[in-house]
């Protein structure tokens, strides 16, 4: 595949590179500081996002994006979704005209309610076939710990799926190739957004049959709005939709369950994003900008809406999480 | 709907005849043990199963099946899948002509291969209308101690899961009705299969993203076999296949990944019991009896193939996770 750019230096963006370089792709990774960068080539660590972890010498790291982008056929965009029109505005011009185009990032854009791919589209103006996303149960640190993890990488071009396939395919990352860009985009936009209502749940106290409960009726609804939009149910529930649910509701690790935690137990916005290192966790915008695609469709999403309502209306968690679990008895 | 009996005074019998009674259903238990039973009526706790829950006094317990059955209208059955069948033969002289009977134990019965609802029917005689299943998210200890959860009550008599419906919805037990019996049945076997690979996967000390992986292929070869059975998708994309998987296979709480656990860290089959207080997790008979049903059917189910030949035919958990974890890199 030649030479891979890993645009973001985030837990994300760093875990990813140590898979390519693990795989034998030679990659560069773009920072947006410079002290990262150089911690990166230096010294190995990224101490900022993955602290504790070696990574591997043959990445090389910089916060020139012409350098990183130089001669690379494969462009991973590793930055949150809400940043990625902006960037992407300025990386363009330096993209290879034939180059991949490989989105990490989940979410729907807020205003236009795109889809990542969506919006690389837009913005680089490159065909369907040259954007392809990966998504999957993949908690970085436990990635870039080496633990056995599988993932999907979705394109429209199914010779491109493999190419990149095999670029990160190593002894611990399993990637399996699907055409369903959709369906996968959508996973990782819900996911978000129902991991803040299982932390809400966690934080008043309940437990594993709660946890599953919410789970179940996200997955639902995020089935509902995929196949609205065109997806294949069979790839929410997959790796990309059920895997990455899962994984994302059950840990610790994950940022948006935390959050959630954070304000179940009583604590407000403010609060509950100090307690996750001072970023809001990405469901809190997903969950107005999924909701919003929702209701373009005609899609029920109660979930969603529920947690937008505390996110941005100030309704209570406790109200919140009655009303999900309180909806009337009737059919499934 | 009348009088229930709830024949099993196991942790979720049990719990399910404090639903009962919480949604102002008359109920009387049955017990093999007579100090159960007594427990039960006089101090109205079962400290044998489930030690520490103050039952409702409205319980009454007793150890003679007919006594429990004399004017029951609702027949819950609440022992373990494989001695169902001994049990029902001799119960069945005792059920009243037009009772309900409603299937609380998961698992598919040795050597005949049939799920409990076919085994109520063969026993009993009784037409496909008078048998349901109920199955969901729902570790009996968090629903004794009134936490919120949901789960699924199927018959082919729609009439009549909405009566049983009405006989156990609670503030804090809130079931949904639904058609598909075999899509209930066969999640509710998987399950206990796949909380094994879990448990042991846990034990080599794999994190999150192992375990959402292997939930989700558990899923997706779950969703095989039921539709192989006539059973619909969505039913196990549901609370009784998604919500009880995920529940199972996070929870601490259930017995299946506990014995999983154990194996995979270095236990053999018999300190593994000792660790479940004596008791041979469900999974370990049903690996073996979902995988003739798969064979039979012509369906490819690899983890549960796995599970089996762990539990029966002597293989090392390592190469058992190895053999799922390392399958070839392919399309989802």
């Amino acid at each position: 595949m030649g030479r891979a750019a890993v645009l973001g230096a985030g837990s994300w963006g760093t875990a990813f590179a140590k898979v390519l370089a693990d795989a034998g792709t030679d990659v560069t990774m773009w920072a947006r500081r410079a002290e990262v960068a150089e911690g990166i080539s230096t010294d190995h660590v990224n101490r900022f996002y993955l602290d504790g972890i070696e990574l591997p010498a043959a990445i090389r790291a910089t916060s020139d994006y012409r350098e990183a982008l130089d001669g690379a056929s494969m462009v991973v965009l590793a930055v949150p979704s809400q940043s990625l029109r902006e960037n992407l505005e300025v990386w363009a011009p330096s993209i290879g005209a034939g180059a991949t185009l490989l989105s990490l990032a989940k979410g729907i854009e807020s205003g236009t309610l795109m889809r990542m791919s969506e919006v690389v589209r837009d913005v680089t103006g490159a065909s369907e076939s040259r954007v392809a996303v990966l998504s999957g149960p993949n908690l970085a640190r436990e990635i870039a710990l080496g633990q056995p993890s599988a993932t999907v990488i979705a394109c429209a071009d199914a010779d491109r799926a493999v190419e990149l396939q095999r670029a990160c395919a190593t002894g611990y990352f399993r990637p399996y190739t699907n055409s369903d860009v959709i369906g996968c985009e959508i996973g990782g936009a819900c996911k978000n957004v129902i991991a803040l209502a299982c932390g809400m749940a966690s934080g008043l106290g309940m437990g594993e049959n709660t946890n599953a409960s919410i789970i179940t009726r996200g997955l639902a609804e995020m089935i509902r709005l995929g196949v609205a939009l065109g997806a294949n149910p069979a790839t929410m529930a997959g790796l990309a939709g059920v895997g990455d649910l899962v994984a994302t509701c059950s840990s610790p690790l994950s940022r948006n369950r935390t959050f959630g935690e954070h304000l179940g137990t009583g604590g407000d916005m403010v609060s509950a994003q100090a307690a996750t290192n001072g970023q809001v966790a990405e469901g809190v915008k997903s969950c107005t900008s999924v909701r919003a695609l929702a209701l373009r469709h005609g899609v029920e999403m109660p979930l969603t809406d529920a947690v937008h309502r505390v996110c941005h209306e100030g309704m209570s968690v406790p109200d919140a999480v009655g009303l999900l679990l309180g909806r009337r008895i009737k059919p499934e």
